[in-house]
């Protein structure tokens, strides 16, 4: 059995995934380097929707512009050849020595000219190519020592950049929203923004904070202990959910990039009930995008093998969460458990505090023992999941 | 040598912080109740400037009007008798079993109602106290399994209720400012608003978020293995450090609530630091709020001399802090960190990002071998920090 | 469809789990006590094979004589009436304030001398309810601060306690075994022997080693973000998994004790497989015990709703894995990535160090790099376990 | 004021500290290889003991026995001029793509037969060079994923390495006794023998266990969440403390290698109390060894002044110890808090078992509650711990 698929997956891939060749801090690389044309029609091959890239995915950090071009039109004519799209580009601020100490944020000035520089110019590419988000990942931006960044600054710095970033996306009416993707820490000892709240509230002090949203990514949020369902729900309740990156962690750890349910797989099952519209908000309508990395000890076909199970794990998973919603016994399970109830203002329409305050069975009659006895029964909620998870029911 | 003391200290203290008997999850109470009364004197004996209080610490759940007025009033005598002041109050919203899944976001919508109620009356009688900060710690709002929580209904009915107690005090011109305070989890599984930037992030949702900042504690953001001074410094950065919870925490595990410095010890020490004023940023000027628990193994002779401590260990690293600050070598170490130069804008007064597009020593005529050969010397700035918290300088 | 049913299922339950009232560190009791023989009748009705209990859950700390032999025949009625064992007891040396700092390493010897008593009377107790295995769980053994426990002295003490008891029982031929359960951290800042390695170490130093093993909690070892599965397979190889807790944690936070599989999902299917034998080695025989807490907003229906849910997980995860070792697809991915291979001692029989040094293959013949870039699969090898977790293959 | 200096300070370090050219999993190198003939220049001028390394540090994986005596002859060399010793050497058993799933316990047959081919002639090389400790990190022995790893064959297999090749040490007559050093993650998701605790028990199962300790790294036990002097008073009891790595770690993230006391001050004093013998258990006479990384934040001045650093604190942790244990109100403090009392047999000297349950004072006529209401006065004396800690005493 296979998870059903449906026209609008939607699922694409970083180059930088498939083509990551298993460098890690103790060990060299374990596969050759792909060139991006092959990863494209493999891709393409194995039904992805399109790629996205960083732009050093593509182009060499210090290619000349004849360079430039060669790679741009190599990329453009196999998306051509394959129909893959570009939904999302981002730049590398992070791979250089020169980043060492951040790029929006670097202690040294002429870092943060050159880094905007960089995005500038990447930024046109993205246009040109047809995507519709950029994302801004600042792995550098941090520090391993409270004392080596002022935090006050470099947010005024972060937001200077981000600023006028996006005006220049407005000016050049490129219809490009930005998404940041926090991370709490690695490479850097602790990361400016590290998680969606972080992120959300950086947002809010924007001059242009409309075409900014979040780029959450499971591994991310995990590597804090937050649930990661819990944290797309709070950024897709304040409308900001403008991308997503779908990996799998497995605990509190270095950042492990692992294929998508390959972690905390109960959450995952959650996190894709939510993204299909399952709980009632509006569904998750942009690319389900996979970053993740094939394990170190995979060879080529492991790598392809590797990207096949990130899409085969969410059909099957939304194939999961669609039995689960429709499962008389699970709605029975919701009622009791109140779950729904929750939607319904704790006022009634048009009731005042001064009303409330008058009504004495919210306070003065109300038995709080009567009340506080009350099973919610979220126990067996979650059994019936996790049977549906099993394909048990 | 004793740290050196000011007269605007501010220290308060939870009245639930040296009022705690020892009750853990596995072990009974291992110390006697204690009167609030002695509370306050004690506390002031010891030099605090105001104690802080949950409505049940100083009213027991279900006293009748003449117990609380006399509770009241017991309390409103030893606050004259000894000169402290009441700087901040709160709600008990999770000890009783009414609230085992959330006040404001229980999904049983007659316990959210009882919940605002219970907060409306304890406002009236903040005000009467004087506080001018009302915190909001929503512990139990939150959920062990992901399909018990709507988070985006539970979001919803945070801001009506946080929205209608804001509109409350406004209308009775009451002065006073909510704090709330974020916690991952414990006793939830997952706690709504788990982080700093969750809590910032939400405030921008509300309409009355004028009057609404956040009050972190240090072992909730580590509890997330967050860095603390970090947090406090975004908080700062969005003028929304209305409150304070100075405690130790050793590592990502439950709550520990130990002796303010008896954690991370380094972080404590920038902490300290920032609120001062000492990074350039302005400094925090409300109350530095001890909100720890005397270990289970103390007795009240323990407990006084642990809250002594907190007050002791903020007054040292303050000295250690502006002796750091107050170093030649230090001071040259921050230059070579380049670390005030990130305060001065990435583009020069009046320069546009076109101008910066022609400006070929930011991009074209930029060597990045050479920015990224620069050597920052944090190593050596933390290690001077570190030889002033250990005095050695 | 559920979990297959099998004669030797051995599902135990402590009297505690479903007995817990919902009391935690921010909370008051959410259920009524439960009657010991009520919860004997009603594991016997879901199915359970036994139950475990804490001397102090069946009889009052402080209890007369008379008290004692009264509960003592009444359990000992419930049993004979529904046919269940007691294959395992402990001490409760952890609620009172006697135990504070802790029992057999308090620091207060006479502390250490009334804990070896009650563990002394105890024993008597479980031989005569035919227990085969004793719990030692230290959570009150250790420290909040490293000054205050002199960690060398307390293993001293604790290895003198250990030896005394199994001396004792070996004494008096109860055929009992000892088995000692980790934890990091929760009550005590860290617990003395924190996990599975540190108590098999601890066991190596006793005089009677050869009567104590491990009872590993799923939930213990992961809020240390170790690898339960792994864990457990270490105790196996050595000898020592004399007992086992099954529940469920998320993560490195305060202790969860959820229903067996509510938590990380993956880990809990391959130790199922490991204990069901399916890994090659030799099944683990003794009872699956479950020791986890039905959540605070349950009620007394939900509670036992939530027992039966442990053993269901446990024979869907067992139905699951039989069908993944049967899968000729998993068996061709194990070839691939070489598992059993392992099983293959690196010397060939008889061979020695000096005749490998002589075979040229191994060195100086060898080529590393086509070594190094053979594909080991894993990636695939478990996504087909992920798959038919899901049930989907 | 500087850390008094001691002629056996023993201080050493890898080369590889030193020499880490700043590359990580998100960024390039930034600093230029260091030779190894100019490390040790600069550390014996910093006042270095000895330096350690791995084969592959001074010896290309591929280089000729030409470039391997010239290297070797090289280093000689340089140890002749400056007096520097070394006193640990170890393999390099990770970098390669050839153990990309581990040395010892690959599940490739000839991996495992190369690795120990590898090690015996580096372990020719350790005794030609003096060492008397040789270390076994073995970073690449575990799994990303459960199925992908037999345990039980793992331990067989990594029994059976160091088996071989200690009796080929004691075979030779080297001298040399084998450290293991235990890491729970990264770069594996799970690596065998994750703890001090694992490494110590899985030492007991080996035949020539005698010659085999552990070499405890305070970031390895911190990324799980231990405490670092409590594991290693574990180690030091079972008389294994053969070699340790000193470094800083903020939490449990990425393995940081920051300089000694960065990371977990307070720990840190108290694990140089605790090898300097100040808790009256024999002190540890090793080498005191760093194992850390000089931020990629630095340059070459930089990186001489971190392992300056590194000393410098160690030194001044142990004056703090010192004055700490001198201090009478610290010994007044202890002896309240019954500290050395715990090194009192818990029976008396004769005392059998049977006597003591004759002795009613421990049973029939102990009074718990009072001995629950003693105050152990642990928060007092970790605030002295602390003001010492901080110079202020």
């Amino acid at each position: 059995m296979v998870g059903s698929e449906a026209p609008n997956d939607q699922f694409t891939f970083g180059l930088w995934t498939v083509g990551w060749q298993g460098r890690d801090p103790f060990g060299e690389a374990t596969r050759p380097a792909v060139d991006v044309v092959e990863s494209v029609h493999q891709l393409a091959e194995l039904g992805a929707h399109g790629i996205t890239f960083h732009d050093d995915d593509l182009i060499p950090f210090d290619a000349s512009t004849g360079e430039r071009d060669k790679q741009v039109a190599r990329l453009r004519d196999a998306l051509d050849a394959t129909g893959l799209v570009v939904p999302m580009m981002t730049t590398n601020l992070f791979t250089h020595p020169v980043f060492k100490d951040g790029g929006f944020t670097s202690n040294d000035r002429s870092v943060r000219r050159f880094a905007i520089r960089k995005v500038l110019r990447n930024l046109d590419l993205a246009a040109e190519f047809g995507a519709q988000t950029y994302v801004f990942w600042g792995g550098r931006e941090g520090a391993e020592y409270d004392g080596a960044k002022d935090v006050h600054a470099a947010l005024d710095r972060y937001r200077e950049a981000i600023d006028l970033l996006a005006g220049y996306v407005k000016e050049k009416g490129y219809g490009i929203r930005f998404a940041i993707e926090p991370k709490p820490n690695e490479p850097r000892g602790d990361i400016l923004l590290p998680t969606v709240g972080h992120a959300l509230a950086f947002i809010k002090e924007l001059e242009h904070g409309d075409i900014v949203g979040v780029n959450p990514e499971v591994g991310h949020e995990q590597m804090a202990g937050l649930n990661f369902a819990g944290g797309i729900a709070q950024a897709m309740w304040a409308g900001k959910l403008f991308h997503i990156d779908l990996n799998g962690q497995r605990g509190i750890k270095y950042d492990q990039d692992l294929v998508f349910g390959h972690g905390d797989l109960l959450n995952a099952f959650f996190l894709v009930n939510l993204l299909e519209g399952g709980t009632g908000a509006p569904a998750y309508t942009g690319p389900r995008h996979f970053d993740y990395k094939p394990s170190r000890t995979e060879d080529m076909g492991g790598v392809w093998a590797s990207a096949a199970a990130n899409m085969k794990t969410y059909r099957l998973l939304r194939d999961r969460a669609a039995a689960y919603r429709a499962d008389p016994e699970v709605q029975a399970a919701l009622a009791v458990a109140g779950v729904a109830g929750l939607a319904e203002p704790t006022l009634a329409p048009g009731e005042t505090l001064a009303a409330l305050r008058l009504d004495r069975t919210t306070f003065e009659d109300f038995d709080p023992d009567v009340a506080g006895a009350r099973g919610y029964g979220f126990v067996h909620l979650n059994q019936l999941a996790l049977e549906h998870v099993l394909g048990a029911r």
